[in-house]
C-alpha cells in the first residue's frame, strides 16, 4: 500500500521526466530548423526547469528518484532492499516509456520508433562517466547536508551537464532505454544504448566510493529524502 | 472586505500574468522576426520568470490562482464555496482581459481584436490535458508539502511545459479565454478555446483524484496557500 | 557614520546595477549583430541574475533600493524621513553614473556621451507605468510577507518585464538618467528621460495606494528591508 | 585526515567548475558556429548553473573555493593559516587542469595545448578589476548575512559578469591558469594570464578593504562558509 504509493510516484515522475526531455527536444528541432544550438538550448531550459518542478513534486511521495542508478546507490547506502530497489527500477522504466509514448502523442509521432541518432565511443562514454559521478555527487551531499535545496541542486547541475558533455548527460539508465525508442532530437540509437548505461553505473559507483570517504566521518548516511519534512510514506516501508 | 481584497488581488495577479504573456510574445515575435525558437523562447523565460514574481506578491493576498481550474480544484478539496469559487473565476476572467488589453495598449496594437492563430486536434487537445494535469499535481504537492517552494515549482513547471507540449501549455481556462482576443504570437482562435478549457478541465480533475489517493493517509488536505506565513486574510472568509 | 555606510552601499549597488544593465547591453550587441532579440535576451539575462545577486549584497547594508521611486515609497510609509530619502537619491544618482563611466571603461566607449536611442511616446510611457506600478507592488507585497524572496522577485520581475512592456522597463530614476548619457544598446535620448520618469513616480505612486489598502488590515507596514535577518545597520538611523 | 577531505572537496569541486566552463564552450562553439552569442550564451547559463550545483555539493566540504583569490581573502580575514591556504591554492590549481583535461576527453581534444586566444589590454584589466571586486563583495557579505543564498547569489554574480566585462570575466587565478591550457572558446593565451590575475587579486583586495569597513560594526566577521548548518569537518582545522 505504501510502498504502491510510492511506486505510482516514480512511475508518474520518470514519465514526466521523458515527457519534457523528447518532448522539448521534438519542440526545439521543429521551431530551431537546423540551429541545433538553440535547439539544445530550449531542451535544456526545459529539462532544468522540468526537473525542478518534478523533483519538488514527487519528493515527498516517493524521494523522486527517476533513476535506477540513484535507486541502485540507495541499495548501497542501506536504504533500500534489493527487492524494493527491483521494483522502483520497473516503475521508473515503465514510467519512462510511457512519457516517450505521451511526449509522440503530443507531437503527432509514433507511439515508439528506433532512434537512428548515433552516440557512442570512448568519448561519449567518459561523458556519462562524468556525468554520472557529478550527478551522485551533487545527490549525495546535498540531500545530505541541506535537503530542501537538492531539486534546484539536481536542475542546475543537468543544466549545466547538457552542455560540458559531448553525449549531453543522459546520466540516466532509464532514460537511456527510453530514448532508444524516439528517433527525434533526443534518441539515441538502441544498439549505443548498453556503453551508455555501463559508464553511468561505473560514474555512479565511483561517486558512492569517494562521497563514502568524504562524509566518513559522520554518523549516519542518508543520502536521499528530505529529511527536514515531514515524510511519513518514506519512513517505514513494508 | 476580506473577500473585496482577495478578489483585487486575484484581478491584478492575472491582468499581470496576461500582460505577461502577450506583451513578451508580441515583443519576442517582433525582435526575433521569422526565427519563433527565439520567439517563444523569449517568451517562455518572460512568462517563468513572471510567474515567480506574481505567486510570491501575490499568493499572501489571494493564494495567486490566477486560474479557473485551480479554483474549481479548491472547490473539489473543500477550501472555498461554489459561490465563492465563481467571484474568484469572475475576477480572473476579467482581470485576464484587462491585461491583454494593457499589453495592446503597451504595443500599440487594439485593445481587442480576434486571434486568428489556429490551435486545434487531438494532440493539442492531449498536450493540453497533460499540462493542466502536470501543473495540478505539482501544486496540490508542493503547497501540501513545501509551499514556500510553490512559487518556484509553478514556474519552472510552466517554463518546462511551453516546450514539451505541442500547445505551448496554456493550462489555464481564463487564460485561453482571454488570449482568444489577442491576434498576436500568443493568441488562440475563439473556435479553438472549448476544446482547449475542455481538455484543461479534464486534466485538472485527473490530477485531483490521483494525488487525492497519493496523499490519501495524510490527516489534513490543503492544497494551496502558504501555511507558514502568517495569512490572516486567507484564514476566515466571510 | 551608520547613514555613511548605508550611502555607500546604495552608491556601490547601484553603479553595479548600472555597470550590468550597459555592459551587458554592449556585449549583447556586439556579438548578436542585428539580431536584436539576441542581444535583449543576453541583457535580460544578465540584469536579472544580476538583480540576484546585488539584492542580496547590499540588501543587509542599506536595504538595496537603487531606486528613487522605491526610496520615496518609503518616505511614504513612513520608514525613512525626506532628509533621509535625498542623501539616498543622492548616493543613487550617483551611484548610477560612476556604473555607466565603469561599464564604459570595460567596453573601450568615452566615459559619457548622450544617447541617441528614441524611447518615448504613450505606448512608451504606459509600459513604464505598468512596470513601476508591478516593481512597486513585488516590493511591497514580498519584503512585507516573505523578506527572504524579495531579491528573487524582483529579479525575476525586471527579467520579465524586460519583455513585457514597449520600453523594456527602466522603471527607475535614477537609472534612467544615467543611461541617458550612454549612446549604446541600453541607451535612452536625454529629452526622453523627463517623461520615463514621470511615468514611473505615477506608476510607484498608484501601486502603494493600491497595495496600502490591500494591506490595510495588517498593524505594522514595513515595506522594504528584510526583517528576519540582523541588521543592526539598518535599526535605527541618527 | 580532516583537511585531506577538504582539499580532496576543493580539487573535486574546482576540477568539475572547469570542466563546465570549458566542456560548455566547445559545446557551444561547435553548435552555435559563427554566432558568438549563443554560443556566449550557452556558456553562461551552463557556467552560472554550474555554480549552484558545485558551491551547494562542495560547501560543506571545503566551504567551496575554487578559487585562490577567495583564499587569500579568507587568510585575511583570519580564518585560514597561510599555510592552509597554500595547500588549498594547490589543490585549487591541480584541480582546474584535472578538469581541463577530462573536459578536453569528453570533446576528443589534445589532453593540454596552450591557447591563443588574446585576451589582453587596459580595458580587459579594468573588466577583472571589476569583476573580482564584485565576486568577493557578493562572498563577503552574503556568507556573512545570508549564507544559505551564497550558492545562488554567487552564481547569479558569475551569470551576468560573463556578459557585462569585457573579458567575460574569469575572476579566478587558478581558473586563468587552466583555461590558458585550453586553445578552444573559453582559452586565454598563456603570456596573457599574467595581467589577468594581477588585475584579479587588486579586485579582491579592494573588495576586502571596502567591506572589512562596511562591516566594521560587527562583533564577528566570518565571510566564507554556511554557519547556519551543521560543519563538523570545517570547524577545526589541523
Amino acid at each position: 500500500m505504501n510502498m504502491s504509493r510510492r511506486l505510482a510516484g516514480e512511475f508518474l515522475g520518470t514519465a514526466f521526466l521523458l515527457a519534457v526531455v523528447i518532448g522539448s527536444g521534438i519542440m526545439g528541432d521543429r521551431l530551431a530548423g537546423d540551429n541545433v544550438a538553440i535547439a539544445l538550448l530550449a531542451n535544456t531550459i526545459a529539462t532544468g526547469a522540468g526537473l525542478v518542478a518534478l523533483i519538488l513534486t514527487f519528493g515527498p511521495i516517493s524521494g523522486a528518484h527517476f533513476n535506477p542508478a540513484v535507486t541502485l546507490c540507495d541499495v548501497w547506502f542501506g536504504q533500500l532492499t534489493s527487492r524494493q530497489a527491483l521494483m522502483y527500477i520497473a516503475a521508473q522504466v515503465a514510467g519512462a516509456f510511457a512519457g516517450v509514448a505521451a511526449a509522440h502523442g503530443m507531437f503527432q509521432e509514433p507511439l515508439f520508433f528506433a532512434s537512428q541518432h548515433i552516440r557512442t565511443g570512448p568519448s561519449q562514454w567518459w561523458s556519462e562517466f562524468i556525468a554520472s559521478f557529478g550527478l551522485l555527487a551533487v545527490i549525495i551531499s546535498c540531500s545530505r547536508t541541506r535537503p530542501t535545496s537538492t531539486p534546484f541542486a539536481v536542475a542546475a547541475y543537468i543544466t549545466a551537464a547538457y552542455w560540458f558533455t559531448s553525449s549531453t548527460s543522459f546520466a540516466n539508465p532509464a532514460v537511456t532505454l527510453a530514448r532508444a525508442a524516439s528517433d527525434t532530437f533526443a534518441g539515441i540509437r538502441p544498439v549505443d544504448a548498453p556503453g551508455f548505461i555501463i559508464a553511468q553505473l561505473l560514474g555512479a559507483a565511483a561517486a558512492v566510493v569517494i562521497f563514502k570517504w568524504l562524509f566518513a566521518s559522520e554518523k549516519e548516511i542518508s543520502p536521499y529524502g528530505n529529511q527536514d519534512l515531514p515524510q511519513p510514506e518514506l519512513r517505514d516501508l513494508p
